[in-house]
């Protein structure tokens, strides 16, 4: 995380718990409607010819439009995923991936973010996937609070 | 795996590496332009509220939509997927998950297959996610035949 | 409109404005959560190849998932389009598009219809586009009750 | 057409014919990879609440999409749709819509475009709509060229 949030915010305790952690994703920035998120490869994040598997693609588009939709929402509110859709562009068979999402429409409590996933190999970044998410926003449940 | 497949079909060998193999995908059932893959929960596979991750739900859909399709090429040709999109439809929170796809159309090198995917809480099946994948046929590369 | 509905439908309403109207939209078949709407092959709705252009094709299936998920909302309610999604399949080049949608699931005020739309040549169907569309339910303006 | 196209482009030709010759649908720009179309709102193209009807939003969006991929592409090809996938994100209430379609990537015979749709009331223009195509490039046939 980039800064010195303390507490912790939402999004850091989301990405703390389950796959997203088990897998390594790592929230690089967050500014209202908009979040990156990376991760670095591994042996099990892969598919067969090496290269990032495109579910876990999917995994790190969805967690980075899910935060850049939940930090545009009112405190207690968390965007969950109606539907996501990605288009694998090229090989993501750099060592690390980025997600970069943006908001593009809060409209009621419906969100649409869409966001660029880059293969990063050293200094040099190449468009791997672009991805569309519809969230849908809804009180964080008691438990979770 | 239902039979007695021996060699391993191209399906079991993508499958036993990488994510798919780590997480515990595991392939119930081909034929010909089918295919179930099932994969049971576990503490590393879920979100915050400890449903399967969607990337996770993802993932398994796109390995079936992609044996699916591949099922129906010519030897020496493998489905690599193009994009895919996924509907969240409820609460993933069972003991296991299960994808069925089926190949709607192949025509040229272009497949496009829907998966129906499970969620599974002893004997009962809720239906929590539907996925419509493309895929593009290639040549198996050398090095993987 | 397949029986004697009197007064009008809400659906049958909706499709006699506007686009629906002009392009001749024809709904065949309502039963709750299934719409089925069909149209017949004009000069003026095709592409550049003489087949059904993908954005017609787009509109008639947006119609028929539509009146589905509406037909299963309570009275005043409708469901407007919050993203749709169309596979091509086959030239839709016959003499009529047929549109069956069925909603997959209703959830709160979001439903999400599957489309199978095919291109009849007598009393041949061909499928030739898959549609996923997710809807959101809202209150039929006063102005239009 | 912004310039002195002389012969007419293929994205000409083909805009020329069927629904967008019909529906009025106005190129205004293209450079390689990017192409803008406009469309004039008419009582024929809207939908029930008398906005732009969203399949008439796509069928703009799948035009402007395949004349930047086709744009890109050597003498003779041309882009077909393969899958389109549209948000919409606010009424499409204007007096006039913009799609702006750009490539993200060409792979192959694969071909990857967004577009923003807006929706223009005198000097505003809002963004109304969000798009994915997923385009093949195929030979023209003969017939056509």
């Amino acid at each position: 995380m980039n800064s010195s949030l303390n507490p912790p915010s939402l999004a850091e305790t989301v990405n703390a718990k389950g796959f997203s952690h088990a897998a390594g994703f790592r929230i690089v920035n967050i500014v209202p409607g908009h979040a990156e998120v990376a991760l670095a490869r591994r042996d099990d994040l892969v598919q067969f010819f090496g290269h990032f598997h495109g579910g876990v693609i999917t995994a790190l588009a969805d967690q980075a439009a899910g935060i850049a939709v939940t930090s545009g929402l009112p405190k207690g509110r968390i965007g969950v995923t109606v539907e996501i859709k990605v288009n694998f562009l090229s090989p993501a068979d750099g060592g690390e991936l980025i997600a970069r999402a943006r908001t593009l429409k809060m409209s009621g409590s419906i969100g649409v973010a869409t966001v660029d996933v880059f293969s990063k190999d050293g200094a040099t970044e190449t468009l791997c996937a672009f991805c569309t998410a519809t969230m849908r926003a809804l009180d964080l449940p008691a438990e979770f609070r």
